[in-house]
């Protein structure tokens, strides 16, 4: 398949690139602040840049008439009315997080929602040092799982491409759910597994779960 | 509420008494291999003696003409036929596991157990020396909850009242939930809180999931 | 042994008597805002109170001339002249956490803190929120340990005895060590092998450390 | 500096052509089953083959006049004897594992084993499923740095490239040392790091503990 990379500079671009011809696929569109190379329209567009590039991802999704794969965090309520809008014409895809583990973890979190009243609750998440947002647009999401006041605490170290814990306790014991990326890799893999699927999908607003069912 | 005992002589045994009291209610009757005291007839009986018990508790329950909560694991299918017969004259509750986090733990467990392909699983168990299984029921019944193949490991250590950890992972990462019981006394909280639930329901076989509705 | 509680109606107060008599020793002196009780003069004093009672904790020991074993933190410049002077004529005995395993989590961080140019490192301590200092001592005694900096991040949930978790870090690898309190009883073992350690010493300023030389 | 790999298609021995590489220098030498390359001869020969291959080593390492760096585990006391022999006429560095945090692990054992009476302790370790030696060699080193009975419980996981844990434990607290390596890099900047060490050095067995003074 012919794949569109915004932000193709970026760590996450790169790791994109490199899995995605790894996996037989060719990048036939980069784009970023400092570069834009067109060598066939893409089939489908993955956006890893900025929220501030989401209206201009999706003109071009709308120029080359393809699906949009969002993976950028920190939205606000204008990018968001955006994508609403740009859902009614174009398959879209959003995820804070591509990878499975961390859909698996929402699922867990979800499935347990109700039933917390007596409990309370914690979240750690550690990235490298170079990460932007503090906390993480995944945690946050993970926050919204839940349902329950959640105290979030976030450490930069070396080398850590994600880690998300939420500890849940109560009088004598505790219950703890733990997510470690282990490289960027996993992210390019969700990412390219949700572009795959999202392609021939007619217009709309999907996410990991729709993919899931 | 008068509540009776089963393997009253007993770690859990000693734990359930104190919990009971504790809360305000009467032990008013106590069994175990060298005791067997009735000061009122129990509206309840709790057996976390073992498993080759079953049958006479059951007596006991249908003589009391009260409800049996059940806490013992490493039942086989006569055991479980004793059981379901029971349970159609008596109330019975069975949880291989009180407390309310390994509920929660199951509960999660299975909002997944469909979406693992891919994945692999293990777990590690680790208990106290004095414990008689190994692996633990609870282990045992988390195992069922997952439906994927688990390698189960148990460690044996002084002074751990139970932990169990779930170790999923596939190529970049990795998930887990562990949950850590910090004292005995939260199996008294739960089987207390179950014990107050079943007296007043129909006969029928009951679990956690059935009391959490 | 006679021993004496300053503190004794607050949360360590009553672990430190419940275990002490369970050891059967006596406590023969109980001292807190509300209460002083003398029943015999105590062979030792051990402080749970708080920072600002250490005057006159001393003036006790002083006037006991038994030795003083301190757990309090949150202790400033002030505290520890006095701490000092009173080593002079007064066995005292310090640490803010009379655990052994807090003791040999400093003697690991020790054994490596010249060793760690190149990795980065956090701390995550997560105590029940009834604790008043934040972070907690231990936290802060565990970060002099290391020397090194470290971003330190509490979380304050029900009904946890207390954990403190170093991280460290560096490109490619994670490096943890965790210490899990079950219950607040570790502490009071501690604090009663330290009082019968600290009996019978020369005046002077004493640690875990030498204790367990 | 020009360095030859043993075992250079297996997975380590790709992964350190491509760290040396990376990083400036150049493999010029290569051995395995299947192939033997020699471009020129090389400063310094690591092998990360198997233990039977031992003897051809260190006559490969004669015959080029240069140091051997030793990866491979399963060691028996016939490879040893050839190894101490070797040792009086060329620098060799022994390690089970080549990450600075697996060092850093052991010596924060030592620094507490004399002090682990009343301690229990068992391990855990997890590797991806096509490891050969179960438990590992890791695992085994880490035991001999604490001389206490420990229990190693084995997990084969998809995608791990290597966890340890240490836990410790007594009445009413637990201790835990963990380590997870993110990916076989870690282990190919270790070696490295090691050859630039041991060239240079006169004849003798060298360990990580030599380096890092």
């Amino acid at each position: 398949m012919n794949i569109g990379i915004i932000g193709s500079q970026g760590r996450m671009g790169q790791e994109l690139q490199a899995w995605f011809e790894a996996e037989g696929h060719v990048v036939s569109y980069r784009k970023d602040v400092e570069e834009e190379i067109l060598k066939e329209v893409p089939q489908c567009l993955v956006d890893f840049s900025k929220a501030s590039a989401i209206e201009s991802s999706i003109d071009l999704a709308k120029k080359f008439s393809c699906p949009l794969v969002i993976g950028t965090t920190a939205l606000d309520k204008d990018h968001w009315d955006l994508i609403y809008k740009a859902a009614h014409s174009l398959p879209v895809f959003y995820s804070a997080n591509y990878s499975m583990g961390i859909y698996l973890f929402h699922k867990m979190l979800r499935s347990i929602k109700d039933q917390l009243s007596g409990w309370s609750a914690g979240m750690v998440e550690i990235h490298h040092q170079q990460k932007k947002d503090k906390p993480s647009g995944t945690a946050l999401a993970l926050k919204d799982s839940i349902e329950v006041p959640i105290d979030v605490q976030a450490l930069r170290l070396k080398g850590v491409p994600g880690e998300h814990t939420v500890i849940l306790t109560q009088a004598g014991e505790t219950l703890r759910i733990e997510h470690r990326a282990l490289s960027r890799v996993v992210f390019a893999q969700g990412a390219l597994q949700c572009a795959l699927w999202v392609v021939g999908q007619p217009p709309g607003l999907y996410s990991m779960d729709d993919m899931m069912k």
